[in-house]
């Protein structure tokens, strides 16, 4: 089996990676993840899997046999897309490793008791069309076709123009693609460094922390950076800044997390006081109210320190993700099977998490990352840890379908 | 003349104004650029001017009679291009206010005993090439025709073909426009609040302040913003902040100006740590001695912070303008003829000071801003104190012409 892996793993290496950052660019529907995808359909072949595929870009590889007909699958898998210039592991080792286990269960002879399914999902990062796990989205419904249609990419371009060159045939919605689902686990690197600090090489998710994205105008008055007085000044970048290093400051004192990753500026020129300036903050915490609490704290000062600039700030909720608790007793009965693996809650969102949302029992397996580092060229994991993610992937199918 | 004054700027009021903001969009060889041009070479005319233009898109206004021949100029006007988002008075005030001057020179009957002439410099904002002053460079050799040629503007066009789209005859490099030139003189709106403080309608310029524009490149480590641990985070963003906060309180601190008006983010997605942040500072103080403190000192913070931070910076120096000293004798024979008027320095660059620096004995005239907000659609300078900056002008023109 460790070779089966390692194989796989050699496969994908090269595909859509970049020969000066040796990060990923595996874009939805662009060449990169097409190949990514290619490499999925004739894996399940070379193990006489039923491939199928729904409109919405997702797709499936199944194991299952005629006494099967009408039990509901044991869903597992992850995506093939990744961020710009991003790792290789995010997506691609729960798919690789879901491969490794159905190589596994069947070397030690497993018979399933129910189908078991090995899942794609499309477009999981959001990284061309903004919108993350619009696959999985898309087939629960969680977003409408007619939401999908209008969503371009940064050329511009439409979602079903971009799958349409990619040679496939879109029908956006809900599809019935994976049947009945009795359970779905997805394995993925973790992301943080919690497996590190617990000295485990795997664990089992617990829940993903509730997540708002907020953009938060700063605007002043535009003025010439020669000759304005620092005492004259409405400068919004000085309350811009003073934030940023606020909302670092409230997220290490309520140990959550409060990012700003993207800025605008105008006019944006190197003489000109701007005039604006719009900075978009990424919060997440454990709890609903940290979240809340956080924000609020961090709006608080940004108030403040503009009323002390002569600027002023609009905080405006783009958007809110509630808490996703997995199902406990599925989350309890996998660390029991493993023999009693750490339980950790997550601030990234999964596919796992829109199907959780959508009522299917889901629970979801982390992989040691050493650095913990992800989204990033240098996101890493042990061989030696995928293999264990594998083993265990293995062991919570056979319960599962067993 | 008042109302010759007030009809001038009412024709070129409506010109490239946007009717959202209020404020102007007068780019170098643009329609509307043009249009204000098309507006000189008219009022030129219509007081019997002779017209002259260079390859380089400077243009001159001729007051001179055959008794003139080989005596040496005075040279008065301004620019009329803005910056992006601009104000009415930086550049056409001291376009409108020399015509005035002459008008009123000539109601007086004064007899100029050299020439008297009205230029328009070309690009003085560098709000489309990105090169301050550019017609006044090329004229006088400071800027090379290569240099230039290789300049593009934001959708990547280069100067040369721009010139020809507006239907010029473009022909780099120095030119003999002006012949000899024993003074320039150019009328400037302040675009601070020097003579608000100093209740005068007019002053004249002393120096410009030297100045410096520098490139700091923060990098750090990108990472996932939902499940990096705050304090496993190298986020650039953070020192950014620090630094941009840094140089407001040290340009307080020195009397001097400090500005952060750019900023790029890399990848600058919302849920990403970023890798990279590049602000550019822009920084001028009275003295060169000061400048050179300020900035080693927000260079330190930086480097104190990014070591806090677990992040890189690198400044580069990107140009240095030197201190411009205008001809004292010259200022303080302005200043005397005006009745005392104040000697203000400037941190603007201007074409003056191009001038200055090859050799032309140069003033400026500043008429009051009651706000001293500029490059911004909120700049404004009354009708009064812009009547009494025709007056000095003309006052200054007869005394340096008579």
């Amino acid at each position: 089996m460790g070779i089966g892996f390692e194989q796989m793993w050699a496969e994908l290496q090269p595909l859509g990676r970049s020969a000066t950052s040796g990060g990923y660019f595996r874009q939805p529907f662009d060449a990169a993840e097409r190949e990514c995808h290619a490499w999925f359909v004739e894996q399940a072949q070379l193990r006489g899997l039923e491939v199928g595929h729904d409109g919405n870009g997702n797709s499936v590889a199944w194991w299952r046999a005629a006494e099967h007909a009408g039990r509901p699958a044991v869903l597992t898998g992850s995506h093939l897309d990744s961020v710009l210039d991003g790792g290789a592991f995010d997506g691609p080792l729960g798919v690789v490793s879901a491969f490794g286990a159905v190589d596994l269960l069947r070397e030690r002879g497993f018979v399933p008791s129910r189908p078991i399914a090995v899942a794609v999902f499309a477009e999981e990062e959001g990284s061309r069309f903004g919108l993350a796990c619009l696959g999985s989205r898309l087939l629960t419904g969680q977003t409408t076709p007619d939401q999908a249609r209008a969503l371009r990419d940064r050329d511009g371009g439409f979602l079903l123009d971009a799958m349409s060159a990619a040679g496939l045939e879109p029908e956006l919605g809900r599809s019935d693609l994976f049947g009945e689902v009795a359970a779905f686990v997805e394995l993925h690197v973790e992301q943080g460094r919690d497996l590190v600090d617990r000295d485990a090489p795997v664990g089992v998710a617990s829940a993903i922390w509730p997540h708002g994205r907020y953009r938060l105008d700063f605007t002043g008055e535009a003025n010439h950076a020669g000759t304005t007085r620092m005492a004259d000044r409405q400068d919004p970048m000085l309350t811009y800044a003073m934030t940023a290093l606020a909302a670092n400051k409230q997220a290490r004192l309520a140990d959550a997390r409060a990012t700003f990753g993207r800025v605008e500026v105008a006019p944006n020129g190197i003489n000109a006081v701007p005039s604006r300036v719009t900075g978009w903050l990424d919060a997440r915490a454990a709890r609903t109210e940290t979240l809340d609490a956080m924000v609020d704290a961090i709006g608080r000062q940004a108030d403040d320190r503009a009323g002390r600039d002569g600027t002023r700030v609009v905080l405006t909720v783009e958007s809110q993700s509630p808490a996703v608790d997995f199902d406990p007793v599925l989350a309890w009965r996998i660390a029991d099977r493993l023999g009693g693996v750490p339980m950790i809650a997550t601030g990234a969102g999964h596919d796992a998490g829109v199907l959780s949302a959508s009522g299917v029992p889901t629970a979801m397996l982390f992989v040691r990352n050493p650095t913990g580092v992800s989204h990033s060229p240098a996101e890493h994991a042990e061989l030696a840890d995928c293999l264990a993610g594998v083993d265990a992937l293995a062991a919570t199918l056979a319960d599962l379908a067993g």
